[in-house]
């Protein structure tokens, strides 16, 4: 009891007070009401993992370095999730002979990463996770770009405004290789270095591209630098995958969606197997990806059984919370009553409590200020947190049964008994 | 690839499935709803918490033995949370000079605990919390059991039939031990075994007591065992303590509360001080406190500055599934889209996706079955994922522009095109 105890969080993590859980809740309204739309159902699971689970497709460096990996008791090593996927392909693959494909799930789970420099990233944060397993065409990808599509819509936002999608394929992208004969190593460090390559100039960009593919280098970057799906080559548009991935740019620009063409994205991971798609924010100050993903057919896989394909995204509150705040998009109200009943002095806020009461039995939501303020700040207070009425309560009003009923937005009064001020509010 | 990985969850965790995290959600906004409407706000934090936020206050062997407590690679000392008191304690506590007081604050956090012991406890589960900081007299505690009390009427539960709330005050528990001059450590070792009443038999209880408080073991037991408030001894019944507890016990039944005082009710947590309460669940097969709370008036004391006093109460998720299951009030509905699009073949996967968005934009949420099962497989799958319409889609169909519209509800039909069909859906 004699040390005083600091009230920060824990290094790293967000405390939502609420203005701030009001814009979080905000946002997950919209992506929850989105994602049901179309159809998906919400599902979830802890924040703890086995660490195992992580350890077969991520990469090594987010596995050792990055995770919130630790021992318990029982000698298991739990992870904290560093992103949802691997739990839903392992809630899938354990119920696979029991669900209905196509299966439509999404979640909001809150993923952690072990972040050792200082730059202010957090360790911390949600994402909407959409995925849809069991269908192995391109109207999958479809509706999901189309999901996605309709989340920035349903925020306001406008499509080759504010935001656009970027869409490119990991299938056509292998069907270059084939055509250059390039090895399995090379097309490794290949698609990594491609990965890079907005964050590099293009000189240094093709000088390492030449290190690794030698003379398939030109043919790479040309493809690299195409915008215009239908401007690839001869050779990649006879495949089945370029006429998947044109079908879904195509389809998404007749059904009025900010799509493009960009053979630039890659996404990091490895378990993505086609169709590959980021947002890009498109406001100057905050240019970047802010939504990714793709489709992963062997996902699953890892558990056992046949493969079941997958097309999934995610995208994280931060990114989407300074979207909303550099376009000024952001139209969250805080929650707050509809009626406060304001007692003029300490003895009256137990009869308070059951006048409140009355109303809130009438379906009206209603909070009772019994602080020691003076009934102007009491007055104040209740506007300052958006409530529509006051109620002013003193012995006389008791005794007369005959109340005040202040409209703190149009500034107007009413007088009456509990009952007639009921029905004043519910018109 | 070549391990086969498990598809469990971590032990002692649960995985939510779309029926279970249905039933959860259901849940979820009943208790959202219910605080909205008292006027309390939405707050939230991380599970990731400074380890030594619970070394003060929780007992010794919650910390110890029943956290997750890890090391991270700051050397910082971190625990995922056991319970939110502490937490909304230190917000409070951090933001006192902003914050406008009354403070009404509400979290549906998830919590941890680690058992060793294999009874099947849960190491995770969610719950509601409710706090009412900067009141210090009966209208907040009444408040909060009002809030208490509407949440089970709001799942449809009633007072008396289906669970019941038990009342008592650690103050007046004080003013018994005044008038019977007993010492400190008897009074914390006579709370202690006051706890575990119920669950010893009464003769073994009071050779227990009687060990402790000696000479004092009668009026102890006689106190217990009181469950009449009033009638209660006039030494009592001339304190503060007991002024307030009887006005919070003929307020709440005065308004049609199930409130009972039960002297047996005490709360282990060390930083109760005032009103303490239970809600029992009323079935016989499941007899057991289901909500647990109390008045805490120097919780944010421990971070310095003057105490300010605050109530508040906390309940579970897997309790208020198993009230609900028992009684039978559990009306959880999956969330099903309104519509079904199911195409007769592969190739018009895309075009019904087309269509699909046709009717989302109308704002009729829709799905689309992509899979390979035949067109009775898919009208049974859409009905058993509790559609309302489907609309099967064949070449025909699209060539004629006249569709067939079939709800699964009513087992009619319609034909029209898609702009009569989405007039009919909506009226």
């Amino acid at each position: 009891m004699s040390t005083k105890l600091p009230t920060d969080p824990y290094k790293g993590v967000r405390d939502f007070y609420p203005e701030d859980k009001a814009v979080q809740q905000y946002i997950f309204d919209v992506w929850q009401m989105t994602a049901e739309h179309f159809g998906y159902q919400a599902y979830d699971a802890s924040v703890l993992e086995p660490a195992e689970l992580y350890k077969s497709k991520t990469s090594a460096e987010i596995v050792n370095e990055q995770t919130y990996t630790f021992t318990d008791r029982g000698d298991r090593e739990v992870t904290l999730r560093p992103e949802m996927t691997p739990t839903v392909a392992r809630m899938v693959a354990g119920r696979r002979r029991e669900l209905s494909f196509p299966v439509r799930w999404y979640s909001i789970p809150n993923l952690f990463r072990y972040e050792r420099t200082q730059r202010g990233r957090l360790r911390e944060h949600w994402q909407l996770n959409c995925d849809l397993f069991g269908v192995d065409d391109p109207s999958a990808d479809i509706e999901l770009l189309l999901l996605v599509n309709d989340i920035f819509k349903n925020f306001g936002a406008e499509g080759g405004v504010h935001y656009a999608i970027h869409i490119a394929s990991r299938r056509v992208l292998e069907v270059l290789y084939d055509s250059l004969a390039i090895d399995q190593d090379t097309r490794v460090a290949a698609t990594r270095l491609a990965d890079r390559k907005l964050k590099m100039d293009a000189a240094h960009f093709e000088t390492e591209m030449t290190a690794i593919a030698g003379a398939a280098t030109p043919a790479i970057l040309d493809f690299l630098n195409t915008t215009d799906v239908t401007a690839l080559s001869d050779t990649i548009k006879a495949s089945a995958a370029y006429i998947e991935l044109e079908m879904v740019v195509t389809t998404l620009t007749e059904l009025g969606c900010a799509a493009v063409f960009d053979p630039t994205i890659i996404r990091g991971f490895d378990y993505y197997t086609g169709v590959v798609f980021e947002v890009k924010d498109l406001h100057p100050d905050n240019n970047r990806s802010m939504l990714g993903g793709g489709r992963y057919d062997n996902l699953t896989g890892l558990f056992g059984g046949d493969p079941i394909p997958g097309i999934g995204f995610g995208m994280g509150d931060v990114t989407m919370r300074d979207f909303l705040e550099s376009h000024n998009l952001l139209t969250a109200d805080i929650n707050a009553p509809t009626l406060a009943i304001l007692p003029l002095d300490l003895s009256l806020n137990v009869p308070a409590q059951k006048i409140a009461q009355t109303f809130r039995n009438a379906g009206i939501a209603t909070t009772v200020d019994m602080s020691q303020k003076k009934i102007g700040k009491k007055i104040t207070s209740a506007a300052d947190h958006y409530v529509d009425y006051a109620l002013i309560l003193g012995e006389d009003e008791i005794t007369s049964d005959t109340y005040t009923l202040k409209n703190l937005v149009a500034e107007t009064e009413q007088h009456g008994t509990i009952e007639a001020l009921i029905a004043q509010i519910q018109t």
